[in-house]
């Protein structure tokens, strides 16, 4: 049983994958991975995490089922090196068993072993409602540069996919199931995703 | 509980809400909304349906939340009368108790009643291989003309969607659940959408 989930920012994606991985016991994997990643290179941390969220955009000429068009440079090795062990590492983990995983591509890297995909999304005041709940005081933004985060973040994320696949992020052609938590706390939608996911699975076993 | 289905033409969206109506044990509304405005109406149910289904772009301008541009002739107040007929019928449906109703802009008709709304969707490999294994041998159309009948049919729901809100037709943002039905069996997805559907209703009386 292996579920991979997309999300746009704000909308709960993460502690959705984290209450689910809960009530099925599975592990779930997020920023476990760029933690991994960091491990093993010896990058640091905030670098990578830098890479892999805000400047992908850079590393787009040179990767993945996309040819060179230049010599890559210093920087680009290292980016290259990110995402070809984040691959890695999002394969080993599908390798290891069921669990679930955040974000990353991973419902089109792990395609092979039919991962459960679901899209997570909200409107746009539930997730601006959901973030100013949620973040620390110091961390708080105006509506504005809030607003721009969001849609700069979730941009960001439509590239890093864009390495993987044309298959476009958000796009609901890409998953199983979308599930809209605007207006609805989180903890209320598990019963009924862990009944559903259940009973996907176990339907697959005894077919 | 009311639940609203959206669904791409061949993507199973009606079988999938007799199925859900038949495990919750509740009733689906469908084509019996055309007989009931047939019947009251004395409208011929060919007619209607094709109102309905096919010329609603016509009865555009005339409609609920629009202003009249001109004079509606014969027709065009037979129009307004199929879809004023149909959106006091869905309300009756509703106040009458826990129901499944698809399409005709239930989600945004009913929205007082705070419905689940669910849009149903395929690949357009599915929907095709779908269609011509239930079609009757002399209904079975070439994949060309098929394609432009899957695409007519959709873009005729999206009209009619319009006539009410707008919120588009198909965008994800509009519904609580999207379910993609590509590659496997509607009554496979049954046990997990109830469950998912019951425990929503179960959380939503206990709170």
């Amino acid at each position: 049983m292996i579920i991979t989930i997309c999300r746009e920012f704000g909308s709960g994606g993460r502690e959705l994958g984290k209450r689910l991985s809960e009530a099925l016991n599975i592990p779930c994997y997020d920023h476990e991975i760029i933690e991994m990643i960091a491990e093993k290179h010896g990058f640091d941390k905030d670098y990578i995490s830098h890479v892999s969220e805000n400047s992908i955009k850079a590393a787009y000429p040179m990767t993945i089922g996309h040819r060179f068009s230049y010599t890559p440079n210093h920087v680009s090795k290292q980016m290259i090196e990110v995402v070809t062990a984040q691959r890695r590492i999002i394969e080993n983990f599908a390798k290891q068993g069921d669990c679930i995983i955040i974000g990353r591509g991973a419902d089109i890297i792990l395609e092979s072993y039919n991962p459960l995909n679901i899209f997570v999304y909200a409107n746009k005041e539930a997730k601006i409602k959901r973030y100013m709940e949620r973040a620390a005081a110091d961390e708080k933004l105006t509506f504005a540069k809030l607003e721009q985060k969001m849609s700069e973040i979730d941009k960001e994320r439509a590239k890093h996919r864009a390495l993987y696949t044309n298959a476009k992020w958000g796009d609901k052609s890409c998953y199983h199931l979308c599930v809209n938590t605007s207006g609805i706390e989180i903890k209320r939608l598990i019963p009924g995703l862990v009944a559903y996911v259940v009973r996907q699975w176990f339907l697959a076993q005894v077919e």
